[in-house]
């Protein structure tokens, strides 16, 4: 597969140098498990091998709706991660396998358009099991072998819930010469261990990042709240950066530090808070005032979703994306729907006013997070005994019915 | 493209007849909408010629849930529908190709598993603007040539609102001496004339009908009401047939005779109504409870959705579907999180009695239907005029200020 | 204590045939529950005896609200009802002297006003444990004796689940020559046993009463619906009576057919449903196009909820009560607040559109009614034993596990 | 009118130095407004003169519930703000008598139980009208010259906006040498000037105030987070004060820094909103393990409330109130209830446990305060403004359409 961006496309700094806006992706592990080819729990990405066609068709509806940047789908792929989900990926199937695969299908559908692809890394359990630096890093270092064969077109640290190791990650990815951006998955309250968002900001950009901001366990609002944060430490400490925001498509107003993961929800009853595509087109124009430049999403963005950013931001842009031929501005597209009152909601102001309905009068607005019911202590933990084996963290759990 | 059910398949009455459940398979418009191939309002589903590879996909990911049926992407496919949306439809693309190209699509995914393909016809605008018998039927009767002509293995008279048409689509279809099934969108109410569930369901299965039921429209649980209506509605005229419900997988508890349409939300809010794959388990059994054999989905139905019926009545059928290869039974798969509060989630009793919350504090339960709002006159009226154009009928809405 | 009403007043029969509006008044086992002279569960009216002003000053306030009846606080007052609770009240306590009280202070506060003073029977646990008819009428007579002797205005039989129970309420009434009103609590699927509100009121009406209606157990909405009922079968009788509501002041849109009793928020969780003053100006309206000319409230009814039927209906009434010194009409007096932005507050369509927020976000907006656990049979069972003593029903509950 | 307590009781701060536990009253103004004796907008006290059975009923009815503490029904009582309010106070009540026949009110029910009587002085309109400091005393020591006259037993500076007013009042109050209560109206923001909670106490306590806290405007959470911030304030300061708390009875989780008043349901349409007996014992649990032994409550506490604090704190105070004899804790009454159903509520886990349903499927759980639509500057120009005429203002106001 050759690289079609390496000879004719401008690189993301290039872009983003430039004041254009790039449109990221959705989120993979997500919409594939409800697909059917991702599971929840290990979240890992063996379908790239596995069932390369439905990963190529997702890549290639976020290319239509309008990414400018295709990630290779590498969440949770280090070797320390796959190996632990061993009985779920079949032995032949090796990290480098699923690393490989995963570039080569976001690279095929890259070339189809106008799109840039990343390869990216997550956080570890070699640093939630205390590996030191030089295990950690280690890790980081394979996959990022592979990305240099692929010749991806840069680099993306994200999904850190602890700013040390996000440091390291940048790093590692830095040592290939490529651009770097760098998210965390936290909120406004800062990392796992109380460092500010601000704080994270800087650490990042220090360590070498160029792009930095949030992925994940957040509803759009909070995370914007969050990238603020960190543009006023950056602005403190007189650094320089590009900012980057890839939420979550739930709200989650009712969430505590841990993000999403604590709602009792999730992951298999967040449906009722999927956001609206009217409730992402406020997120870009609120991101893109707040100086946000690299716009995306994460778990629960579908294709529709990242096209409400295209669309909003289509003013600014000049164009709008491919799948708008299937979407009017708006509901515009209700004029010629079969029933009167229905094409009387093609206009802006009803769907920018709406407020929907649950449609489940006997479950509440807000639920409160698990996480609240366990003690700092207990939770603190169980993460440093998350090193051990599975079987004896169930022991456990058990023991201590938490 | 050979056909390779009627060499080793049993057919769909075959199967009913057996006792068998048959699963059927999700909703292709709001799938494809989302995914940035089918635009809403006009619904028609030229996607089948523009980009097959994502009907293609969508197929797949059904059948890998589970799906027994895979039905040809004909909705609203009619000549006359796909005419009336002119500026939609590329000329180039004819309905004949459209049809042809779905009878395909399914065709090729079918052979993949152990899926029958069903050819589907749906209301006609023709019969909406009071054309005759003579003339709907001509334009079903354009429909079954393709289906005809690619051998599907049975047919479905679907999404019809008023039991009139319905039983000169199974008349039609009939014609082909293929089985016919045929499913009304309506609610216990019965339909657009008043016509009760068990009187539709009596004169469909009079006009040829083996299976009836209801489709679209409702929520599960009202949709089971209408089923169960329309059951006594045969057992009382001593008729038989097999039941079958393809209902929406949105909460509607608040919507009126005409179903979701007339939801404030219709199309493009309707997230938080989103049923969980715990809600379909629900249905699912409480479908089987009540006789039903042919169980599948429409709008809404996502293929997860359709992997929760098949992972329901696993117990029944004796096997889980492929898809469920990457999904444990009721959060089971939750045990490897790296969490621990989210492995305590990996039991039945946890997600059987979730209530989830929106997320949307500033949101109602339930919205009052716009249907409300328009008097039954008014409806009548703008539904007679239908037939008249577009810009004709605009006119006479803005005039009205309806 | 002179019965002024009998010297100057209309009786209540020559105002209804008259065509005027009659507001009753609201509910005092909930109002004097919470301001802590009524015991939640045997909700007897020893306060008459024990507290007079307390019960004085309430009678006082719905007056001055608008009430042209004063009920006399004889709810439960029956002698059957009064000994099961031998332990709340206070032996040298008799019935009688309840009953007798009730009268005193309902007709000394109606002699301030224009008001006339209603005699109330309600329904006997002599009924509930299958006494016969003789007995269950000797309740009613000995209550009927008092009510002679203080020389109440008319007489009301309310708060009857079963038709029968309250046939021979009206029947003993009856002997008084006095107008008799009666009213059932029940919704629109009729009575306890079954029988429908269209034929209660035939019935009732059969029986001797001149007005007929429901009152406590379901919200406004749901009361007129059942009124609707009533009026729709004394027209199929071609019977002539008075209609008469006087329902809750909560929203029970989730309750079955046993009424509020059976939502788990009774007695002590109520607080979320209670309707405002709005609302009930919508219920005034709705009653009074209905054609129901009696119009009154039920528990929850406080004061403010009079005033508001009275203001409502001040344009047919030609007058306002004289608690309006403290309101103006439709937020009107906020004109005088010392914030500007609740002085925009201050016009009708402000508060008649208001969808008032819970506050609540972690409780539903509906709950499912208890009763939807509790088996018909074993409802029954426990019905019928009712008449044993209170030790042996707790005994019989314990083992049952109901 | 004798004052019995300065002859028997002991006063305020020995009750209080002993460790003992104080339990305030409820909200006049909303009860007496309910009742039919107060104006919503204006709400002044005239009802003192006017309608005296009225305010002695309600007082009984707090000192019944529990209350050791009588405030004299003076709020907004000075002689600008009743002057204010011509239009609505006859002329022949003078601001004199009003405050008088509060004390003498107060006093005469004080006398039937063990309870204080408090004078009470709230903020004026001639401070929001930027009169200087020594008119705004002037106002303050008018009423102060009642009290003395009336020997009331203490004096409570309540519902204060900005702690520069309050420390006037309570300078003034000092004058009389009897013990000062100060409490502000404020949340975790602090009063409309920025000044924190913690600063506020410091203030109040320095000017002479031996009782500190918060009373109005914010719901029983949010005001125990702000007395919380008031004692961090007072301990780094190494001031000792006894701390008080009077909060809402409403639950208001969505309003901004100025509280209840901003809530587009204020004041008309706050019933969903409404706190329950349980939600009060949970409360009074918390205050005392702040530290909290003054614990009354303010608008929307009726008596019930009150007894809720009681009974809560019965097992550290030793005894029920008076009107618990009709009350069972936790619903222990039910037991007695007809309904077997109901009876099975009888016990303290149902209660405490319950999230009770709004029964208003139509409604959000949160709305936006007012307030967030009126820019801050606008707001305080309107604020500023306040000291002309109501006339001026209101043209003021619908020229700017604010």
């Amino acid at each position: 597969i050759v690289n079609l961006s390496s000879c004719f496309l401008q690189g993301i700094l290039e872009r983003l140098d430039a004041g254009e806006i790039v449109i990221g992706d959705g989120g993979f592990v997500f919409a594939l498990e409800k697909r059917g080819y991702v599971k929840a729990g290990p979240w890992t990405p063996e379908a790239t091998v596995e069932h390369p066609e439905a990963v190529r068709q997702l890549h290639r509806e976020f290319l239509r709706a309008g990414s400018n940047v295709l990630q290779t789908f590498t969440f949770y792929a280090s070797e320390d991660k796959l190996e632990n989900r061993g009985n779920y990926v079949a032995e032949k199937i090796s990290c480098q396998k699923v690393n490989e695969a995963a570039c080569d299908i976001a690279r095929e559908v890259a070339n189809e358009g106008d799109a840039l692809v990343a390869g990216g890394v997550s956080q570890t359990p070699s640093y939630l099991s205390c590996k030191d630096k030089t295990e950690v890093k280690a890790a980081f270092r394979k996959q990022l072998e592979v990305f240099m064969k692929k010749n991806v077109d840069f680099l993306i640290a994200e999904y850190f819930e602890h700013v040390e190791e996000a440091v390291w990650a940048v790093e590692v990815l830095k040592e290939s010469g490529k651009p770097v951006a760098a998210t965390m998955c936290i909120g406004p309250e800062g990392d796992m261990h109380g460092v500010s968002p601000g704080q994270c900001a800087v650490q990042l950009v220090k360590a070498g990042a160029s792009i930095v901001g949030v992925n994940c366990h957040f509803d759009p609002e909070t995370s914007l709240e969050t990238v603020k944060l960190m543009k006023e430490g950056l602005q403190a400490a007189k650094l320089k950066a590009h900012l980057m925001s890839q939420p979550l498509a739930f709200h989650t107003p009712d969430c505590g530090k841990q993000g999403f993961i604590d709602l009792p929800e999730f992951p298999f009853g967040l449906e009722p808070r999927i956001v609206t595509r009217w409730d992402i087109q406020k997120y870009a124009r609120k991101a893109y005032d707040l100086g946000i430049r690299f716009i995306g999403g994460c778990c629960g963005f579908e294709p529709y979703h990242i096209r409400a950013i295209a669309e909003e931001l289509a003013p600014e842009r000049g164009f709008l994306p491919e799948a708008s031929e299937k979407h009017g501005s708006w509901g515009d597209n209700l004029s010629m729907h079969t029933k009167p009152w229905v094409r009387a909601r093609a206009r802006r102001e009803y769907w920018e006013n709406l407020k929907p309905a649950s449609g489940r009068p006997y479950c509440p607005s807000m639920s409160k997070p698990d996480g609240w019911g366990v003690t700092k202590g207990a939770r603190e933990l169980m993460q440093q005994k998350e090193a051990t084996t599975e079987q004896q963290l169930k022991e456990l759990f058990q023991k201590q019915k938490i």
